[in-house]
């Protein structure tokens, strides 16, 4: 007998409760789905992540701002507290700036022509015929648009890694099934196998130099110029300890790691939001990577920047239709992916604020100890 | 008046339902446990993230071999049936040596010298008292031990990585407040400042080569050898098509795209294993990186194997006392947090069989087709 | 009295030979270019790089194949050998596939607008000008032609990559110089400060995925299948053994050390080509990155191809007038950079065929005694 | 007929020189070491590479501070001047501070063992064995000790790091013999096959992480505090410009490049350095990563670093021997491999210095004009 044999939630919580001799009741209590509505195998039930919530925060776009409250779920203690005083600060000085651009999702097929020699005929089928590659994948969705296809040739390989919008969705299971389509037709033509349709030169889920330097789902950037009295009543610390913190752990320390991440902490927030907010939470790792900076101005003031080259969002599709994560959407005050993309930019900007005026003054074992334990 | 103004969950929720006009009920109805066991500030309940179970896997270690399940929270269809493809595959192979060596947590305070003579007596001196930052550090909890500390002069500055086993906690908190002591220690007795107990030598949360190198949590590892007839009856495909896809896919296309992550998917599994286990899903960053190998053995069987040198895991601390993440912990069959590193070395493998498997034979967009939506 | 007085080699030789008592007359002897024709400051004469000779090496092109004697300027024993043993296994089959597309010098200039408000005004202008930068880029010399400029934002700062086919030269001090012209515009007439017309984003002369995901210079690409009979009487071993020694130094090795360079020792014959031809020798940092790749082919041959996708090459500029320079690049039998890139294509791929081989067998160790002390 | 079958230079220039109808009699010219002394093969002559001398520099090692001339073989105009004004900076502040570590050669052999259980097997064996390895290893030359092995265990591979200190030579060679020596032991002994003495695991001339990380050669860090006075007199800029150019261009834009290479030009002193004192060019791929550093004091006088972490540097042993390597060495008052990397990394800073001064104040390609055209 394997859990493969039962159709339903309750079936499968019998069966391993009584064989593991286990009680399981509280992971049948918090499913709240009906089954239909999740996409899981062997489902018994389901996780209860704590939910807090930040914020609000003051975000602007041209000439208007608006508030929005962060919905973070996480067991860790003081990262929600660390989003909302950086949420402080930024709104003492009017809101932060933020910006999203959409770059697409991705998916990179991989195809075997055995020598240089085919790979090049086979590059250059593919951008011949760039047009029937785009309708074929449009076919697919009236969602989906083909933006581009960049084509690398090595050895007795070729990869091409498909951009695409994929509208108000993340978007890999769209663009998984459009490539699919596309990659079909490359093979019916042209005679060359696809040894895989995902092969890495999307790259998705593996921190990787492609997605920092050509982008992935979102490119989000957002600042801030703080005062000094922002700096001393708020984050309780000075601009110069701040820059001098941001520079020796973001940038110097960075280097000395090899990391591709040039920040304090852009993980915690970017895993808890996606989290909350019903996102893939295998994408914290794009959404780990990119650069926060800071510039101490002649006013007095010190910038403070985030920037987030791979962020993997949207309003519709996987997770994001399940009642609690709908609900802990719904705080966010934003309709599109695009604006859910710059509500995450704010509270990333928010987060790397806090943590670093933390480390700054030295208080972060103590946040930790009141907060965390 | 802000969510700080309030108390309890409830009194959280109904102001923030009440401002925003937005029905929370569902994310009031799955918080479980009492507030205060759960670190996460302005709490307004918590999300239902639905929990799958793969296997049981069979791992092996020394002379015997035990079988595990494995939860796995997602909202990505197809995750838990690839993962139990896998373990099938796996199991009738009489299961998948799995190896946990536990590195242990790291914490890299960056201190400032002003100069490189003064790095160097810095350098000296923390190598000379060792023994008595060992101490500090070890009076901090009677969990914690350090192991080692690696020093770094750099310009102005002086890393160290101090590497500690934490016991069977994750142990970040352990080894921040531990670190902090040390810290202390060191700025009072040396003159020199510290600019962060973090400085990104560590480093946590950010993927970076370091940690490929020197490790971090565990260094976790697991092969197993599949027949013709595995390869043939579970995973439907031959060895050399799976051969081929992972050198096209996992080696070539990882290192077109600059990837830390030399595998298929080890972050799908990393995420839905920690969030289902208490984890912090932060660290799916660290759990992202590694190398998956294959080989074609003379006999005609196909060895894979698994690499993740940075697992940070653990039984106690953080979310993992939570009632449904320690329901589903206890389903794993495991103790310790070393075998619970292990089960997830199991489950990462299996999930690298599967999808690799489906890659190399074009199903991937039919499977996400049926499960996925 | 410092060297700075002197307006001769001649008069810089006596005053450092007498000041140091020190005898540099080989120094002298050896420098045979009239001082004006040389860009070196404080010249006091030249040092004598051993030049051997590799080949001819048979290399195709469409229907048609050439002899191409390849220079090597080293002094490491067995280099030149190395290649020599690649080159005729290469020409027993034929010949080998060299493809060279050029990308072109680049040159990526930053700018400080303290902003992302800022940056994006700056990052509209500059694409909206893109014909007045063409122009003036283009008006600095004849033989320069901008082709793209890609912008990024990040925090304070807009870096842009101008990318300028500069003709038969490498053409980084030609690009510097147009980029400078081009700078000066933006700068006049947007107000925003360039911080440096090099800022990185070029990026030159340091190892970085950037180049790898770009292209700089030229794009090279070569690749033999190899037949049994060659692997055995030429390189002495099997096409299993040089595979698995390939998979588990170039892609596993390397994967390990967080390497750009998957290969063998591209390195080796990219400096020492350069050195013979008159390149500049820093550019084998951007050389040694690439990928090796194999594929064991159906019929019993072995396909070995290399990838080398950040190639800084020319035929005029620079060093390549000199005359010993230039007597070494008159035996490649080329005429243009492209060609004088593929000949490097050829010449590394020959490189990697007998290195491989040799670790494959054991050989290295011998063949650096007996040629190389 | 083919160069093989010649035994003298001059048979071979008359060959070469009569198929190809070149002259050739340049390079026959500048070759003044007898054959027998110059590990080339095919030989056919000399290239003559301009030698320019920059400095003298002045460093200081504890209490002490001396002169060392520093000579650079390259074509590149401005790049000797470069060093000469960064060379007068440093002087006039009293000389840098110049440390260099030696953590010695590395080479990584790579072994099949088909299992991870095999490859505890093996790693254990070696560690048990590390004994005889050492003795092994140091009978072959008096000159190597066995410093360290590191280990690593990926699926069906072993790959160790064996370090060697090779006394004054650069030791590639020697740690190659002396390797091999002790593959031969392991695989006699334990039965498991060396796949590649040189395993990318050393990791040689290739850009990669591990050599940052756990050095390679020599580990060489500078650095100078440079008073508003020198910044003004010599550098023409000021430290704030100075300050925003590096932040700029090493750190933000080496971060959006993905390099390991946070610095200004490392690659140009160590290529001509290395050029014109006989060391293998190649190892410039490992010269060229590295970080430099600024900080602002409150003194006002801005302190610059360099940190070279593996720089491959002998004094004895390849083409250190040669007549004119060997003059140009004798110029830099130096007798030990450490001194001569000691010189490099003064020379190094003070290229830095120079370069982003010229970039800070716009001057790069007017440099460039005036010298390098």
């Amino acid at each position: 007998m394997s859990l493969r044999n039962f159709t339903t939630v309750a079936e499968r919580q019998v069966f391993l409760s009584g064989k593991l001799h286990k009680d399981l009741s509280n992971i049948s209590k918090t499913l709240i789905d009906p089954e239909r509505d999740i996409h899981c195998e062997n489902l018994i039930g389901a996780i209860s992540l704590p939910l807090g919530v930040a914020g609000p925060i003051s975000l602007k776009l041209k000439k208007t701002s608006q508030l929005h409250y962060v919905p973070l779920a996480t067991t860790e203690g003081a990262l929600v507290a660390s989003v909302n005083r950086g949420a402080k600060a930024i709104n003492l000085e009017g809101g932060a700036d933020v910006f999203a651009y959409k770059t697409g999702a991705t998916r990179g097929p991989v195809f075997f022509t055995g020598s240089i020699n085919h790979g090049v005929i086979l590059a250059d089928w593919i951008k011949n015929h760039h047009k029937d590659l785009k309708k074929i994948i449009e076919s697919t969705s009236s969602h989906i648009v083909l933006k581009k296809a960049d084509i690398k040739i090595v050895g007795q390989y070729v990869f091409v890694r498909f951009q695409c919008d994929t509208d108000q969705a993340m978007g890999m299971n769209m663009v998984t099934i459009a490539v699919t389509k596309a990659v079909e037709f490359i093979t019916k033509k042209t005679g060359y196998d696809c040894l895989a349709v995902a092969g890495n030169y999307d790259i998705d889920k593996k921190p990787a130099w492609l997605n920092m330097i050509r982008s992935r789902g979102f490119e989000v950037c957002a600042d801030v110029a703080l005062s000094k009295k922002t700096l001393k009543t708020v984050l309780k610390t000075t601009r110069e300890k701040l820059f001098d913190t941001w520079l020796a752990k973001c940038m110097i320390g960075s280097a000395m790691s090899g990391s591709l991440g040039f920040n304090a902490h852009y993980a915690n927030i970017v895993s808890a939001f996606f989290a909350a907010t019903g996102q893939d939470i295998a994408h914290t790792v794009e959404g780990s990577i990119g650069i926060t900076t800071m510039h101490q101005n002649k006013n007095g003031s010190l910038t403070v920047s985030v920037y987030l080259p791979s962020v993997m969002i949207g309003v519709v599709g996987g997770g994001t239709k399940l009642k609690t994560q709908s609900e802990a959407r719904s705080i966010t005050n934003t309709k599109t992916s695009e604006e859910l993309a710059r509500v995450l930019g704010g509270a990333v900007l928010a987060g790397e604020l806090s943590l670093l005026a933390s480390l700054a003054e030295g208080s972060l074992a103590k946040a930790h100890k009141n907060l965390g334990r």
